[in-house]
């Protein structure tokens, strides 16, 4: 801990440096990045890090649960379980044996738009996990005996996850009143119904339709060159045929939302009630330019910690919540929600708590952010990016989820310019443009005490 | 309107009669239906009407809005108006001057389950309507020339039937929220900016997957003797190939609603705010034995007419409501929706009306209905059954709508029988079971009054 806080202190002096040296605000922060692609159509981005002798290889495949047929839900995220089942090869725990005794670590995350599995490693192993990687791109086996299993360890996921979670069935259940029509309405994890049909066959035909080298991109932050990373790729990823059905994604888009949506979910295991909007916004990939900048600076403001407009107004000065804020996360391929949550103090209605809610996002409507409160923003959320470039996997995970969603390497490394030319008057705009509750959704998480709340949870 | 009058009478005359006997409670009414199916899988119903010398010939598709392909919400509708644009043989408008020329009349319409077409002719016309039927169902020409003016049609009818009509507008938005993961929650006329990029190739594709003699049932109301039409059936019908790719109609399922739901629609073209609500209920296809039939005497009890419980508390005795009543649809392929709705008295907020509906539905969940009630309401649905017999368009409908959607010719031939066997406390289960606010969502349609309706609009 106290290393991270000297690493942090560092990271704001230098960042101070270049917030008050605009002739370098449009200079990239950080190591050159290298991004390549083979011929094959596999890309790849190479983030040099040598403070250690190890390495961040990630493989992002450009699918996800928005991806999914009707009917499929839950889909993509079982085949990211079932792409640890083995190959000719390798078999089944093999790898995971071999980064175990290196001392390595390895995961995988499924989300809307991507899947993506990675290995942190020492540097002398990354060609050991790309021919891993390499291998089980198109050379998965999967039987009965392995999918059959695997699909029980989904539903216990979704249980725990989800269904025993009551703060995840209300986010679902917002997601699900808040798109109308897109895929992403659809729980990643899936409706449960669908999930316990979900058959060898889906995945294979899913495997088969989306994992190629031209529709992912493989990520490397740690010790080593991209001339070698380019190299150890074309010796592995480089034998893998190119794909030559990979459509772009096309999802059917949302309609203009027109009505205000709320929503009540009563779980016998809530403890604390909760109240939590979701609106309907561009993301960066479909936002004019600077428009999603504008929003992630009016998240910021409106909610990112206690001196936030949410946190001051509803738990400091009133107080009539103990906690409250916003979110919003520009990474999506297709729209995006922001978010705004608030738990009540103890003897607060919900509706009261949303009413005093709606007051201070009025308030940023109608009179929008200071000068002061804009730039002491800006500072946080870029000192917030570089120390997030502190962590290999964050840095990583930065570039990859961007690349996934539409944005490129050069939009990454210029984030912190655009979010410096954003005005107290683009804040403003993007409050009264997107926080117009026609775009939401609100859901009331609350205890159920009903007789038969027992049996229906 | 005298003769009906009469015909209503006797009616009920003949109805007494059949309800007074309990002996005759297994025999269904009316004249004997004919069921049969062609050698290529086309069903035929052929229900004999020799009052008059004409026929209703409907053609009915089994594939309606619910099996469209996301993002191609509105193709099963533009398809049926595709479907009068011609072929080889019978080029645009050539039918229907020879059904125009002769006094008949012609139509289609297309719900999320069927797509139905039909002309009422002289019944010496009824192999020219079936040899036109049959042209049509695989001889169809289209080019961008026709299809292109013909999607500004459907756009203006959506303009038109929805987007101008705020009752429809609330309409979607409640079926959008209702509807989770089931197509049922898109519109049947289609999300206005997908309709807007609806092409040939997918009106042509769809028609090749969909329209086929197995896919399809012809149902002929009329002066026809069951033999006569096969026989005209075989000559015409008869020489169409079997298409060998129909699959049976499976479409994403509802998970359990779980989470209570209310929507806020504010136009400024509204002059009556209206309180709707819609349950996710059973269709008569998807409940088991005896729920839908309930459900049916459920919604006649709360919420059809004058005498009606809602209609009654609401609109008589206190009032709150200038309009209240209550709906069901049992023909649905998959589930269906129980409506509930009130137009509230001037000075009576939408929340004081949906308060007061929801004290007369917790009264049927907690006491029942009387006896007597259920007798009037058995009573008044088999009338309202038998009169709608008399109509032979509205007849053939109703075959035609309960084949596409499950049932059989026995199922709707012994509907009366169903309803009898109704008793008060299955009555009583299905207000239990489905009138749970969990299962719902509830809209409220409100003026918009604010400076920017206008532009919104």
């Amino acid at each position: 801990m106290p290393l991270k806080r000297i690493n942090s202190a560092a990271a704001i002096a230098v960042l101070a440096a270049a917030l008050a040296t605009p002739s370098l605000a449009a200079e990239p922060a950080g190591a050159p990045v290298a991004d390549f692609t083979l011929a094959n159509g596999l890309e790849l981005v190479v983030i040099p890090d040598h403070r250690a002798p190890v390495v961040t290889h990630m493989i992002w495949y450009k699918v996800g649960a928005a991806d999914e047929t009707a009917g499929k839900s839950g889909l993509a995220h079982f085949l990211e379980h079932l792409m640890f089942k083995g190959t000719a090869k390798n078999p089944t725990g093999h790898f995971s044996q071999v980064v175990a005794s290196v001392g390595g670590q390895e995961n995988a995350f499924t989300t809307n738009d991507y899947t993506a599995f990675y290995q942190r490693v020492p540097s002398e192993k990354l060609k050991t996990a790309m021919e891993f990687e390499a291998d089980r791109m198109t050379g998965l086996q999967l039987t009965d005996q392995v999918v059959l299993p695997e699909r029980d360890v989904i539903l216990e996921e979704q249980n725990q996850r989800v269904a025993n979670n009551p703060r995840a069935r209300l986010g679902e259940q917002i997601d699900a009143a808040l798109f109308l029509n897109h895929p992403y309405g659809k729980p990643v994890i899936g409706w449960r119904h669908e999930m316990e049909q979900l058959s060898r066959d889906d995945a294979i035909g899913f495997y088969r339709r989306f994992y190629a080298p031209n529709d992912a991109v493989v990520v490397i932050a740690g010790d080593v060159e991209p001339e070698t990373a380019r190299k150890l790729a074309e010796e592995t990823y480089g034998k893998v045929a190119r794909h030559n059905n990979i459509l772009p994604r096309q999802r059917p888009q949302e309609p203009p939302p027109v009505a205000v949506r709320s929503l009540t979910l009563a779980d016998p295991r809530v403890e604390q009630p909760v109240m939590q909007r979701a609106y309907l916004v561009p993301s960066f990939h479909t936002a004019k330019p600077g428009q999603s900048e504008a929003i992630e600076v009016l998240a910021h403001i409106l909610g990112s910690g206690s001196n936030s407009r949410l946190y001051r107004a509803l738990v400091v000065d009133k107080p009539v919540a103990v906690m409250a804020g916003a979110s919003y996360d520009s990474f999506a391929f297709d729209m995006s929600k922001f978010g705004v949550f608030g738990v009540p103090h103890p003897g607060v209605s919900l509706p009261q708590l949303e009413t005093e809610t709606d007051t201070v996002i009025a308030n940023v409507i109608a009179h929008g952010v200071s000068a002061e409160e804009l730039e002491r923003a800006k500072f946080r959320m870029i000192a917030d990016a570089v120390y997030a470039q502190d962590n290999q996997v964050s840095m990583a995970r930065w570039y990859g989820s961007a690349i996934m969603t539409g944005a490129t390497v050069n939009d990454v490394r210029h984030w912190p310019d655009r979010i410096r030319e954003v005005t107290v008057e683009q804040v403003q705009d993007a409050a009264r443009q997107w926080l117009d509750k026609q775009r939401s959704v609100t859901g009331y998480l609350i205890k159920d005490v009903s007789p038969q709340a027992e049996k229906k949870s």
